[in-house]
């Protein structure tokens, strides 16, 4: 019996830029083609940007083959989709030098990533998000995947983008609802990373619900710079990056609960409620916290209690069966203070009995 | 406008081992469990490694989730079969901290890795291959992939493997015919990169067509280093590990133009006799290399020259469709002297004039 050894050798720190803007996006493309001339371009959206006009936008009277996800939304976060999608670039008979282009919001990123992660092996992805979650969160950070019939993101890969263009413009076209429930991810960026972004989101607050362009591209920074920092620590998920996931083990099992008639993000601002109130159960909250936290939901106009036909054990079933913790109690993070998570033991989740979790569900 | 940059870590380097052994598939889970103790199990092979009995000497009577492919071969080699595999993984409630064990040949790799690579945006594989190819070849260098309707690998992913595990027995068993074409990557390994392979694989002929496992156990050490050599300089296939391409840009137009009735290393040992004799008549062959590689070649009873039903025009209109050079005319991998590829300003391939190979197929 012999013996063998492959090294698999480092893979270098490599880069990639953000520009954030408003109405940048009808001049984007020249910026594109010089920061990629090497490549074959490739844009994938949905029926939702065709409609409001972003598409046209970005093109103009560019010929660009074009995948146009129809119907829009986690509807079509399938294989079927990527598929289609793969298929359609090979029938444009492109190869490996191809920038696949996501213009839309988290679900066109999650497919077009995914795309791109597996087509031929792989190729760059650019992003161009147009939804408050988007360009807060899903487009910086390189999750990608689609679901299976059993659950979410079944497939996927870790796949980093080559670059990000974020027009706070396209913004004003999104429905009133899904723009207020995406600013969740910008409060719960505030909450475990820095105080003075929540300050100024409690000061600025009109501005924001008003879609001023100036006040939205400083949440942009904010918010970059936030999730950035985050991935740069940890791309993969191993550990510091489950901060990311603050509000979020309430918030899934409470979107899933509602039968997904909230929005993720209406569902994540119950769950950050939740863990206001495991703090103060814990010692290390306050009601005082927790009312700052609750003044600002609400004036997103976003739910802070529990839904009457939620019931006490289905969530306790479904968080159960977090996926980050399967067939176990998962860890819960949870604040010190406003703009810091608690950490123990280098730990950035951490225990929560049961009991404590079901006291406070009845409480919300 | 602004503009933030976000880094990519570097990603530490990293090694897997390769066991290589004659009759250890009986006695070689409890080694994979003691080299992967924190992992759940799961086996992906195919209908043939069921009828000879190798995943029975695998698995003795543990009950592992497995998935069994069926058909076996290329036909399963799609996506199909990789959303079978992930929903089989979700149904047996297996999580990140999940192993995938491909038992098979190189189509069993390219799947079971694949799907070890998408399913919750990736988790490792081990590979036990079990053909000639596989051996040599496909189960290591991180390739995995499947076809769609329109081409090969057109879904895929670069998946290092964490383990490899190679019993030569497990060749006994394949049909003569796939055994000896496999070996045709094992000459070409020898080709490119060691003269004293050659000379081993000239003097070990008989030996090695009778399976003796002590003379496979060596042909398989050769293989590896030689792949790992190459797949350390350029894991993903920038520039060097282009050498393992050798033969392989006629080879594959052969393949395909006899409508897949010539098996891969049937079809490379012609693409081999063509680069031989594109070396003569670039001036840095010779008639007797290009005589000793036919003998061997011969010895092992694969075609050494074109089948009449090929034609010459097609051939030429499927090399210009070359996946490594998309509507263009493709660089050729040529070699200096047995062992050693021609370098030309860096460049592991070469120019070839058009009117060069045209006169080559015409020899051959």
């Amino acid at each position: 019996m012999a013996e063998l050894t492959v090294k698999i050798p480092e893979v270098k720190a490599e880069s990639y830029k953000i520009t954030i803007g408003a109405q940048i996006l009808s001049s984007l493309w020249p910026k594109i083609e010089s920061q990629f001339p090497a490549f074959n371009k490739f844009v994938v959206t949905d029926e939702n940007l065709v409609s409001t006009g972003h598409l046209k936008e970005l093109l103009g009277k560019r010929d660009i083959p074009t995948f146009v996800i129809s119907p829009p939304g986690e509807i079509s976060k399938n294989t079927n989709t990527v598929i289609a999608i793969i298929e359609a670039m090979e029938k444009a008979a492109l190869g490996r030098d191809t920038l696949v282009i996501a213009l839309g919001g988290g679900t066109v990123g999650d497919i077009a990533g995914f795309a791109a992660a597996i087509f031929k092996r792989g190729v760059p992805i650019a992003h161009i998000p147009t939804t408050t979650v988007a360009q807060a969160d899903s487009s910086i950070g390189g999750k990608t995947g689609v679901d299976s019939s059993i659950s979410k993101n079944a497939f996927g890969a870790f796949w980093q983008p080559a670059a990000v263009y974020i027009d706070v413009e396209t913004l004003k076209t999104l429905p009133d609802r899904e723009y207020r429930a995406g600013l969740v991810e910008s409060v719960k960026h505030a909450l475990i990373a820095d105080s003075k972004y929540f300050a100024f989101f409690e000061g600025n607050i009109e501005a924001i619900l008003e879609r001023e362009p100036k006040v939205l591209e400083e949440i942009a920074e904010f918010n970059c710079r936030i999730k950035a920092n985050v991935v740069e620590a940890d791309p993969t998920e191993k550990n510091q990056r489950r901060i990311l996931n603050y509000g979020h083990t309430i918030g899934h099992a409470v979107e899933s609960a509602s039968g997904y008639e909230l929005l993720h993000g209406e569902a994540v601002a119950i769950g950050i409620i939740g863990a206001a109130f495991i703090e103060i159960e814990l010692g290390i909250g306050s009601k005082k916290r927790l009312t700052r936290i609750k003044n600002i939901l609400e004036k997103l106009a976003v739910p802070t209690e529990m839904p009457q036909k939620v019931q006490k054990e289905t969530l306790i079933e479904l968080i159960k069966r977090d996926k980050k913790a399967i067939n176990k109690w998962p860890k819960f993070v949870l604040l010190d203070k406003l703009g810091a998570v608690h950490v123990s033991q280098d730990k950035w989740a951490i225990d929560v009995p049961q009991d404590v979790v079901e006291k406070v569900l009845e409480k919300i």
